[in-house]
């Protein structure tokens, strides 16, 4: 008996896309002799297909879809992940399913009991939580078929306050009952950086306590904000890592039972940097999007400080140098550096750069609004045209080449309200929206690991917005490292702040920095998109109210 | 055995505020010699909280709050809606509950069961459903308190393919088992145009199935895009309305048990028109945006057009004339009246106005994008370039004065993109984002039903954007009665292109809109929030994936 597990790249929708990547793997499986592939969870329409999901048409869609692939199943089995209609007059109108399918029928099927409906995460808002259980005999195997979070019933949570039990039952020990030879768990599971060993010990813990061998197939690749790594496994009966599938790649890979069985690891389980993976996910996420999107070419605003210089690599990185142009915008506070350190950058990554002052409609706003301002002095207001000014130019080019402005804001910047709307927060995407100025530090040093690609200068000088004369961020902000710690605890692990100033942060510091993010939700309601690599990003994953006092 | 219904307008996380609020009506309620005050649903920390809730500082003071009011419920007796803490060890961390209070203590609380978890609403996301069902003997009457969703288990929808009956369990159904005197239902529902009807019904047939009375007690006013209608309702037990509390108002009042059980209607069942209704909704939803988040003005840009004039309508009686302001901004394709017509209306609404050209900044932005645009010919660049300069001259001023931006786009250009990004789509917060065009010109005739107040001129004009010579809206979208019509069924109603075809709709222009709508959700990702009226607005009710291609 073979297993084939199949970790894709599927695209939101395009099912005649998923039906052939699906199909072709079904087509390798048999010709590596498989009996059984796995798809991952929700591969017929793409995943999150979100309020698509309230549309007849897309639901019968996903059963022709299905259907389609049925009849390819021919020698060989197949589980594939979609919405089934929920053909009782009560509840939720889906089932998120897993269907088996079996020369050109479907033969049976599975409905997800457990529906992670927190963060980014919205599953009871479209299926019925399913209630029963049970295994199914298949060439001589008990199959255990649990769909994602059916198996995260004991799910570890960065935020102490979530239980450790978030639900009234357990899938898996349900199944147990019917002793099953092995569990066969097909996934969505984003991507997040503090989550890569607690979701291979989900596997692993489950292996150990029933004693047989577990398969989890992830899907690869990008929707918008989700990254996907991949990085399927396999676990023996013992609990130990058999194999697994690479990280933020498609593969296909054939096994038999026994060496899933009892197949001792073979030096891949890897612990790869969680850095490189941030980087991975980053370029992958930068990828799809513009695949997917059917986009090509993008710009970005080149102001010679780290968080653009990133960006570019990672533009550069993902999309190819031919398909990334850089703006360069100074104006009276740029420093010289600034421009020749962009260039220098631009130049060794062999990007198209133009520069454009921005002095002319700089002035020019100043004069119209001359009148309106009489007797005012100057104060941010100023500071934001020029941040909008730049917008404008880089929007600009954007609409006449088609190429996408990809944002280059920080997860700290983002966090604390150091942007401006319309101006610097602008973009199609936010590339590093999710990362902390520390981390980016951490990935300059990631991408100069073999040569110095990032200027030295660009990584050394102190962080500064250039918008009026001597500025630097920590004139406003505290140091990044003291920052980011405390945002860290505020915003992924949701501390309050009198437990963050007990543990030993500065009180003062502490509730400046908590003012300034309760403060500019404003802000982040109409930023981009943004890639999501930790456990809380901005974004969809996280719903504060704008008009909260607290 | 009196009841006083208070029907209140609370401030999420505000809780010395919405403490002060309830305290006041408690004692207003025993000054008429109430025997128990009822308030809405989560009127402790204001709803919708959203994930506030997962801070365990945030429950604390729900809690704290809590027994601060029970300590006020000193010969009367009140019932509060709050979160409570989920104390087994399995199962979300909380409960939308429902508290009685009495002589400083809870002596009875009810859990809700069944969780709105579509559009708007996202319950499941932080409340366990309850899954007991008890009534409580007070005083004599045997109360069956249920919490908003729990007495729409066969509520309707919009959208037909959602599911008749939602829920697997009727709360209502199990409570009669053990034969209540009435039904006290506390909800926090927001207003939508299409439901005012259907939300009335729900009672009455809860009365008539039962055959007793049922007191529901909404809450007034809005939280950012939630706009409350208020509009409590008491059914006697015959299934007639007894008695309701104005629309977006607040209002505490007392009623004996014997009036609400078999008291007949009062003239009180007013069906007010829907645009005037809508027309409060907007001036409420403006209005307490700026209280809650303790902004006092705004600014609006003025094109002459119907949509900023209605909003400078709203905002003028939301805030008060002298709160408001407006900024014209032509440019070279502004037509004549475009400008004096605006001036008309800002002076007769009593308001300040300036005037800038945008020539100057647009002029310096084509001279800087010479050399970058040379070869390439004019195009829709140039228009969102004007936008652009509008929206930053506007935020200028709202940066300098500390005034907030309101947006006017309404619905209808929303849904088609037919706005620019940074540009008209900027401000803090869409006033019409949710009327369609042809709602606008409804509310135009609202607004003018006693007097002239928006010129006839502002009013007959064809819809234009004024960025380039002789351009119109039906240049690029059909009239705006076949847009409204295509959008509503594809939107609100989520049918199919094939069936709003096959049901008259023109094929091509059908897909051309639908095409649209898809196509355009990148730029209503970065949408200001929406004030909501109908079933469906964008915004957090509305979720989309940006890479499907679909």
């Amino acid at each position: 008996m073979n297993f084939t597990v199949a970790q894709l790249n599927y695209h939101i929708g395009n099912f005649s896309g998923n039906k052939d990547l699906i199909c072709k793997a079904i087509r390798k499986a048999k010709e590596a002799g498989s009996d059984l592939i796995i798809f991952s969870e929700l591969c017929i329409p793409g995943y999150p297909p979100l309020d698509l999901l309230d549309r007849l048409d897309f639901i019968e869609k996903c059963e022709q879809t299905v259907q389609e692939i049925a009849s390819e199943c021919t020698g060989i089995a197949a589980i594939v992940g979609s919405p089934t209609l929920n053909k009782k007059p009560e509840g939720k109108k889906l089932f998120n399913s897993a269907l088996l399918l079996s020369e050109g029928k479907v033969i049976f099927s599975v409905n997800k009991a457990l529906l992670p409906t927190y963060d980014i995460f919205d599953e009871y808002r479209y299926f019925e939580p399913e209630k029963q259980f049970s295994v199914f005999l298949f060439k001589g195997l008990r199959l255990a078929i649990t769909i994602c979070e059916d198996l995260w019933d004991e799910q570890p949570f960065d935020n102490e306050f979530e239980k450790a039990r978030l639900y009234t039952v357990s899938p898996m020990e349900e199944l147990a009952r019917q002793n099953p030879d092995i569990i066969i768990n097909i996934a969505a599971s984003p991507f997040s950086y503090t989550k890569i060993e607690a979701k291979k010990n989900i596997f692993i813990s489950k292996a150990l306590k029933y004693k047989i061998p577990v398969i989890s197939v992830n899907q690869t690749g990008a929707n918008t904000e989700l990254i996907f790594e991949g990085a399927s496994v396999l676990v023996n009966e013992n609990g130990e890592i058999f194999n697994h599938l690479p990280f933020f790649e498609e593969a296909v890979e054939t096994f038999s039972f026994d060496d899933i069985k009892s197949g001792t690891i073979s030096g891949k389980d890897t612990r790869p940097d969680p850095i490189s993976l941030i980087y991975k996910a980053l370029v992958t996420g930068l990828h799809d999007y513009f695949t997917k999107t059917g986009l090509k070419t993008s710009i970005i605003g080149l102001s010679g400080g780290i968080d653009s210089a990133i960006c570019l690599c990672l533009a550069v990185d993902a999309l190819g140098n031919e398909n990334v142009r850089a703006l360069l915008m100074p104006s009276r506070y740029s420093s010289e550096h600034s421009v020749s350190d962009a260039i220098v950058l631009a130049k060794s990554l062999r990007v198209r750069y133009d520069i454009i002052n921005i002095e002319k409609p700089f002035n020019a706003f100043e004069d119209d609004l001359a009148n309106v301002f009489e007797g005012m002095s100057t104060d941010v207001t100023e500071e934001n045209i020029q941040a909008r000014v730049r917008a404008i130019l880089l929007m600009a080019v954007s609409n006449k080449y088609g190429c996408i402005v990809l944002n280059t804001s920080n997860k700290s910047e983002a966090a604390v309200g150091y942007g401006t709307l319309y101006g610097d927060m602008a973009g199609g995407l936010s590339v590093i929206g999710d990362v902390y100025k520390t981390d980016v530090y951490r990935l300059a040093d990631f991408i100069n690991r073999d040569s110095q690609i990032i200027p030295e200068n660009i990584i050394r000088k102190l962080p500064s917005a250039e918008l009026r004369p001597d500025q630097f961020d920590t004139d406003s902000l505290p140091d990044y490292n003291i920052l980011d710690s405390i945002l860290y605890q505020y915003i992924e692990l949701q501390k309050p702040a009198s437990r963050i100033i007990s543990e030993g942060g500065d009180k003062e510091t502490v509730l400046k920095v908590i003012r300034m993010i309760d403060f500019n939700e404003y802000k982040r309601y109409q930023a981009p998109p943004v890639l999501r690599i930790s456990s809380k990003a901005f974004g969809a994953g996280r719903r504060m109210p704008l008009v909260a006092r607290y």
